[in-house]
């Protein structure tokens, strides 16, 4: 951590905040004194430093982090990639995961099917909506715990893992019980009451970048989790919110190559919702394992038309079909593979 | 709501969908048929047609609104400016509302401190966070219910009601008992669950709008908590984020002149948060009256070097004398008054 | 084009609204009554109408266009890819183009020597900089017209075509004379009068998306240039403008698929500029072909550490040299080749 | 200037890292040397330096500015408040501008109408486009030279010094020759051979932050203009682009403070482009001066509904007088002046 101080700070106002800083903080002070300013460098653990505590002070002008703030989600200390073991299935390492299923769970023949169509193609994990983040309080919000019970029936007549979003923390004990993945969406990316609650669990975790959320603050998310002990989380990049609107949102595929860098965690591509239109599905599941994504995870409906959410995203299980075919090629040339199981 | 059909459809899909559409909904259909799409007018209630179910048929092109999405909050339905009363203090109508206090509460003699001297300057509200959202979960998470046990010290000590945030369902019964008015932050602004909860509550709800959020987006929340009964809803722009990274958010003004437009809902500006930098406060608040807002929240903090969180942004009780004395000339010229208690 | 009339409108002023529509455009207008309000649809050819003319209009609430306002730039009507053939090579189609070179020509051994090794590798353009926008009036501004003969040098020693960024309409002769491909650079992609005057040219033109264009902007400034009878218009996605910082812009490949769907031109990807990283550079490029990118243009540098500009995003010849063997396995797939010349 | 070193370079290639330093700028070096990283400190002027030339180098990390790169228009060098003075009348300082007119220039009688109507209500320059840039070809380009004569024809009538905007540097002679301001448009403001060349004049300039254009950049466009040796440069917040679009744009009102901070130029507001919406274009005027802006820009249109441009933002005469009656007390709070001339 770097200490600028202000232009105006006399040499004694200085050397005072030297001595504040070092018997406050377990670090040495080390001093540049240039013409217009002086630069104070933190030698030792600075994680546990509060920057704006020190911005706040009267004779400081800035303060610049030199190392990242998080540390269980970083690959300084954790070089290897993290491999996530969910039901027999690998997600990140060579695996590619394929995560599909419905925006909504709408009836048990309706999730059955689907389950066992994207089965059939070769997904490895089987996503649905049971509680549902709307807009509008006038929109279908969901089969709620009903949803959970006919997701249930659905993996156990495939054997596909169940992937699915929470709400809220009230729910946590159905979702540990029912649920082999927890999804925390987009807007709850920083529903830090809920992030500390997973924390406390020992499920896997698809956490969801945030609309509006840097890669940096996306990460502290994940670290919120595995600060309380959970370390199984799985980053969802699924658009960001920019001034565009011919997409839904502007998924920022070289997000992933930062993440990559940064942290040791796994991370899979929501074209469906990044997107929100069918025909971008196809070359954006592409570009993201050609990008180095660890999967995607897709909407598929046995009838987009009469979705009760999102059909507009939606593919069939034909066209769904296609795309596992195409990625099994990309997959091969980046040396990696859809797992069997 | 405008229905454009795709260019390739046939005139017996065209009638077919005509015919679907008017037995699916509570509508009548009119036609326009143009050289290269259809037009279909809805006309009849439609604020409960999701919109997506429509777009998504291989028929259609495009769905459009001709009408706002949300019924209680808008103004078309209710013109008078909704005028919200809690401890005797008017917000909304010609009560021009001032909620002071600083990010944390610490300790009962700062609380208590700060109380006393925002009440001497004029404050109508006392603010102050108990539970706080951080980015890092190292970061200091607020005294929590030991801090809510401290700001109703504040109010017997001075009469000012307090408003506080709230970040969990789960603590909704005691926000109920302690707080006067409870604040959804920004990060949970669709937080439906929250919302919903909210709701079934008579509590006035302070709701900032979400980092990223639409102003329709945020008035579709504040539609939330209204449509489950509690129509006490007071909206706070606290700054959008943009790709301008000297202020912390982009304070958006101009959002309060469209809040105005189509809702009746008070609308309040934070200054503090939404720029970040002390500096900014005051201006900041003069325009935000100008701009036809009906009160400010301001961070003001006894000793903001030593704050516990965010006191680059605070103000001193002096500055913050200052402040209040200013607008008191600007609320004049608008033909308001910085109510009196 | 719809035209939704006001609520407060009276049927007298509905009718004589109409009237003037009518007499004003060759257009035919129809209507439908809701009971909130009007529609009324325009039949006919509305391209040449100003939307805001209409929109200003007491008596209406909103206009909606239902069709594009471009036209020469339009798959609709012209539903093949557009193939622009430069020094016989072909841009789009089943083609993929490799332009690289360093951001600026600094001098003749280091840009013949660029152009040596890239063409080796298989690039089939050669780019670089003679005049360079740099934000600070205090950086290297470029080689200028000294860049451009230097440019000719390496052209007529490797056979590359040459593609560089004009600044200056002031500059348009020497530019047609000395390159084959004449890039509009992001900054400039609004700068009328020049997109106005290489419409009377007939020379190839690259033009970059802006920082903050829509990717209906970016299409309408194609149609400046081809309104103008230069129909020869290769399309350039290089990041847009967003809150995130980790990389200097945000590369949106979905752009791509927008630009497909919308219209018959050539597009191809910088992942150079769009990421400003190089370690990202390899896994955008192979993103951009599976995205469905005609091409790429690239960052080459003999010396990318004492580049004098942009080193940072800059490949040496032998990264390089592995990315376009990667991409020709990733071409391969969709389908499509790296033309040998 | 601060350079980090990569976590894994030797002490061997710290050390030559710094002789390089040492030899190749104008400054010295010091050095703080981590646990995990080494910090070098550069003392001395470092505004010629490149920043990115450093950030290049395989033994760097990162590299950060202490100090603004801006030297003319930076604060620090120049205390005071710049007034630029044009044709009697004083921009910045005490005084409050008051530029009004059309979009565009259309005629005569519409011209000096107008130009008659907002002298009498107080303003004190006239605005009017003789060149308009327009997103589609198809649309009204301006009457462009015609449109300077008619202007300078409202200027003999009325006293009223012109402002208009220039597109195309081949036209620069006759700006200077008819024009008492020449306006930068937002879309140009990264026209660097433009700037340079406007640097060359000594007319004021009145430069528009770009839809995108950080703080930062925008002071940078007007440090090219003052390295030219032309310091008249007048700034003009007129919104950003952001997800937010029931606004045309986001106006940016915290900018003010941030340039006033920063520069000591004259900033002024234009809230007719910033909303694109007449009904908020009174509350934002009053807003930039209570933000404490020196000016604004504002629309006027004798007959907005049949504006060739930009009608929907356009007050009438009736509705200026109002503002501009308005803004005369705001003013007077903040102890200035709408000058009489």
């Amino acid at each position: 951590m770097i200490v600028v101080t202000k232009h105006t700070a006399s040499e004694q106002e200085i050397l005072s905040l030297v001595e504040e800083l070092k018997s406050s903080y377990p670090v040495e002070v080390q001093r540049i004194t240039g013409s217009g300013c002086t630069v104070l460098g933190f030698i030792g653990d600075t994680s546990s430093i509060d920057m704006m505590l020190i911005e706040n002070d009267s004779r400081v002008e800035r303060v610049m982090r030199v190392t990242e703030p998080f540390k269980k989600a970083n690959r300084l200390f954790h070089p290897d990639n993290s491999v996530i073991e969910v039901g027999g299935r690998k997600i990140g390492g060579k695996d590619i995961t394929i995560i599909a299923g419905p925006c909504s769970v709408e009836s048990e023949e309706q999730i059955v099917g689907i389950a066992e169509s994207v089965k059939a193609s070769g997904a490895t994990f089987l996503r649905g909506g049971a509680y549902k983040p709307r807009t509008s309080p006038y929109a279908f919000q969901g089969l709620e715990q009903d949803g959970l019970e006919l997701l249930k029936i659905a993996r156990e007549k495939t054997g596909l893992p169940i992937v699915t979003e929470i709400m809220d923390p009230r729910t946590i004990e159905s979702f540990i019980e029912d649920v082999d993945i927890i999804q925390i969406g987009a807007r709850n990316m920083q529903n830090f009451s809920m992030l500390k609650e997973l924390g406390r669990t020992r499920k896997p975790i698809l956490l969801k970048r945030g609309l509006s959320s840097t890669i940096e603050e996306w990460i502290m998310a994940a670290e919120y989790i595995m600060a309380g002990g959970n370390e199984q989380v799985i980053l969802c990049e699924r658009g960001i919110r920019t001034f565009e609107n011919y997409t839904r949102n502007t998924l920022d595929l070289s997000a992933i190559c930062a993440v990559k860098k940064m942290s040791h965690l796994p991370v899979i591509v929501d074209p469906s919702h990044a997107t929100g239109l069918k025909f971008m599905v196809e070359p954006m599941c592409m570009a993201a394992i050609a990008a180095g994504a660890d999967g995607v995870i897709i909407e598929v409906h046995n009838n987009p038309e009469k979705a009760l959410c999102d059909g507009a995203q939606s593919l069939t299980p034909q066209a769904f079909d296609k795309v596992i075919n195409k990625m099994r090629k990309y997959a091969e040339i980046e040396g990696r593979q859809i797992s069997e199981v």
